[in-house]
């Protein structure tokens, strides 16, 4: 069965089996201190037009998000995040563990506006209530859309003015990156005071960078990481993996593949006459298909049934990856052409 | 320079990486369901002769002490440990980031016996202190000694007598058995409530077996993994290399080999009539040198200089690892029997 | 100017003053084992009906909630709540502090019901979410309604079906229970596994009295007391006042007089053919008035607006405590009645 | 029975008792913006000679502790205590419930001097291990002990030079400045970044003077109140209380009396000959008794025995209060004199 599941279905690219082989018994001193890693902060830095970005490589997402916001927060402040967003649903209250609040605003397309966020501010009595302090997003989001740079930069803008911190779960950030052409990484640093950049949805084994841009932030920081059991005494096995997917545009190369690959079944998918239940131009796609359909096509491949939405129809959520072999899309898409005939 | 720093300072035994390529493209599902890690439990639950026994694999020692302690306890309880404990010591204050205090005895060779907790049971009055719950051992220790079967038997029945739990912070574990013939992992698992066996110091690019034996500790305990950013998306990346290390021993023999490094050096120490600080028969050692021959040593070598004895010498800390060669060894015994004559 | 903002603007019934008065110069051991609190204990349960209840009296609200809830959740279990839920709203996130998540559900008059649980119940995948292990209610609620026995009976038989806690809020349980004649403090004992007894909002100076009726969850509370810096050196503050409060039904008394006040100004409010936000028989009432009607209003009495209804009504809210002087609702009836005919 | 167990075993002075009952029906506003409260804070600030210090009053000592670390402390920062300090003994891991390890220095008489600190701030390596940030002291300490100005002084100095931050735990502080006449409240304010100043056993039913000196460590202090279940609906309580004492200094007049009880045996138990534990000048004193003596004491006196100092004698603890009457330490002085000569 070919699996649509997920885009960590998979090991990691060629490249970073080989380059772990090539280093393999250099003597490297721990902790993330190797040369590698030396290597990956400073391919980083360059691409995010700032040579001052402080940079830690750690083994997942819900340990950045964690890690961030548990640094970023005074007890008494909370975040303020989409009721969709991955730290208020799918992280088993990882931030709450850490003692603070997240409090979230309804949007269908799982992205926050000022206007969202606005009536989170008001707040009174005064020091009955949290007091918001930093603003989370996800690009691309936990249901495949994407921001805007104009999109960003209000944000940014009104975050800044309401003395807010703006902090981006980068997760799929390659993915976003890869279908939005105006924005780069060194928007993303200018725009935002820290995120994370994705490598395990993005052909990594595991790791995801943090980058810290807001100069005010930076002290300390790895304190953070030892203290929560993030510090890896292997800090080489990130490095490498960051220097490989960081030369030569690696990253989002990959990326545009696994964006292109679910964006083929949907121009199918729109072809055959259905809805999707989001506007997704990267690797997660949410199809509106009927039942039978859904039923048939789950014999041949793995996928999740997101949302019944009336009686006859759901939507699916399809997931490509960095590894997704062209012949299994053709596959996925002759069977949809098929049962929807039917 | 040859590095005697660490056991992590190289990558991982070429079978892993031969393992990681080969299933590298095999699709799985994640957070540790997927066929690799599934087959890596059955091997260790068959080694530690309990088919019951919980086990989660994760990416480091400080999250594995984290997560057990964290889920052991109750806010008002406490570990017990000794002075030289991991958890006190290095990492960064993270069990106590977890709400809960850790209670020391001060014992001169890292190990802790009954007669070194009894007095920390004696608390009055009631509700003002914390209350003792479980007992956290290293196995080897951090100064390299390590317990006996009686010994370790001997904890274990004061400790069920007591109604306190036993938990051995293994990230030495290998070494430990390796160099006590009478004490096997199905032992650990008898005698213990719960311990992690080390991968990262032995063989692995990172990862920690955690194996719960108590059935009443043993519920819901991937929750905390989640909650604490250990779930890894590709736990697989773990499950390959534990299912690499425990087929065949290759585990035990990657210790012995640290142990036989490190030891080598020592009958040399020895010979040359230099004292060592603790009594150690794994890959970590301390003797005790003079400050001239250190200087010398320092120039070739890479090494700690642990404590400072006296005016004229110091314990240094060799630690040899699983990639140690033996010509490496070889020439630090060269270089130590020329300084020494100097 | 008359304040009708808080069942706490004044200070405690002249029969506390008189026995704290009377008690003053006695020795006692501290801690709350002295011999007032002893006996108010014991006052307590007997009128639960339950003589192995477990009794704590602490010095507020929020400080019962966060021990309560802290003692009953393991780390990645979560509460449910109303939306209007004390917790979740107005203790600066006290239970987040704790490491716990709060899950709310949306519902009109403040009050759950086991289909607005429901939802809540559904979890995927596993251990990526919080785990569901208390419900917290508030009698009565936030917004001055009440639940009916057959309410609470049936919401307590769910909560046991479902593997759920359920502990209620009772700031305010003297004045639900003065408004709901055939539910008694021994069925509250019966019906939840835990709940705290308000007395600063029923005539104390200060102190709540936390009861836990389900033996499982009795062992060790106090520590937490202790821990969370609860366990006042002079328990006797608290003793004395319970002992009061609950010789001869004192503390009933005060509820019901406090319910009779907010009702005589309920009852000319819907004379005068103006709406309620909620339908409340205690002493928070919420009448929507014509904005002009509020603004004279405002120049004489204390309130708080509650809610803009539309662009010419609000709700206010009004509430009535054991002190209010009859004298002082006239006033307001008379005020309401000449600004309503303006 | 005759306590000499503690100075909280009475009630309170009776003016406090008189004032509350005086304005007991004043209708206030809640949370500690009650005028009560406003006057005490203008009465303390005027004895700290800073009008600009940030004022809460709290109900007991461990959560002012509690509140002021956890606010002070960023996640990996430790507070350094002596080894008998409260904090560390006898708040049942109030601190590292809210996620602070406490690093402690063992002194023979309970202070902290630069020498007994210097150690603690020598980490090794970097980020593995927690950073101190604050020093905890007590005056009076918890074993009679106090700081001369010049000790003080010097400590604050060492501190200020080290980046640390000084907090005094001043639970006992009105007897420590009785006894130190060259030491004020206004001294205490310069010297220390924060501290408190106790009521509960200098005269109030409870309650302790949270002062914060530093400004940079003020805003949004009460955030911490509140999130930590200490901000008391009628604070008024605290406010009354803390007027009174500060008014015409009964505070320190009741705390010299404690202090003279306490020295008026600890004359005669110098005068027969017998040691003391500890060099006290105030209200807690630690004679060194023949077990003989101690047993016949205990018929008629209750206190502890602190120390077993060989087989035949032990330290008591005796403690005295603002409510010690003369008459009481006679029959106690009566009682010794008989016992030592039998």
């Amino acid at each position: 069965m070919i699996l649509f599941t997920n885009d960590y279905t998979e090991g990691c690219h060629p490249a970073i089996l080989e380059a772990l082989t090539r280093t393999n018994l250099s003597q490297q001193v721990g902790y993330g201190f190797d040369e590698y890693s030396v290597h990956a902060i400073e391919l980083l830095r360059a691409q995010l037009n700032n040579p001052a970005a402080d940079v830690h490589f750690v083994h997942g997402g819900t340990i950045a998000n964690l890690l961030v916001l548990n640094a970023f927060l005074k007890s008494y402040e909370s975040v303020i995040a989409a009721q969709t967003g991955h730290i208020f649903v799918h992280e088993a209250g990882a931030i709450e563990a850490t003692g603070h609040k997240i409090e979230v605003a309804a949007t269908p397309d799982g992205k926050l506006r000022p206007e969202d966020i606005a009536p989170l501010l008001q707040k009174s009595p005064p020091y009955h209530t949290v007091k918001p302090r930093v603003v989370y997003i996800s690009n691309s989001t936990e249901i495949g859309t994407t921001y805007t740079k104009a999109e960003l930069t209000t944000l940014s803008e009104y975050c800044r003015a309401n003395g807010l911190l703006l902090y981006l779960d980068g997760a799929r950030l390659p993915m976003a990156l890869a279908a939005t052409p105006d924005l780069t990484l060194a928007d993303i640093a200018q725009l935002t005071d820290a995120f994370y950049l994705g490598g395990t949805k993005c052909g990594a084994l595991l790791g995801e960078a943090i980058v810290i841009n807001n100069p005010a932030l930076q002290p300390d920081f790895k304190y953070h990481l030892k203290q929560r059991g993030a510090l890896l005494a292997k800090g080489r096995v990130l490095g490498v993996q960051f220097a490989t997917l960081l030369q030569n545009g690696l990253l989002f190369e990959l990326a545009a593949h696994a964006n292109a690959m679910a964006q083929k079944i949907a121009r199918v998918v729109q072809e055959l006459g259905y809805e999707m239940l989001t506007v997704s131009e990267t690797n997660q796609i949410f199809p509106i298909l009927p039942n039978t359909v859904i039923d048939q096509l789950k014999d041949e491949f793995g996928f999740y049934v997101w949302k019944q939405v009336d009686a006859q129809q759901a939507a699916i959520r399809l997931i490509t990856s960095w590894a997704t072999p062209e012949e299994a899309v053709d596959q996925f898409i002759v069977a949809l052409r098929k049962y929807s005939q039917g």
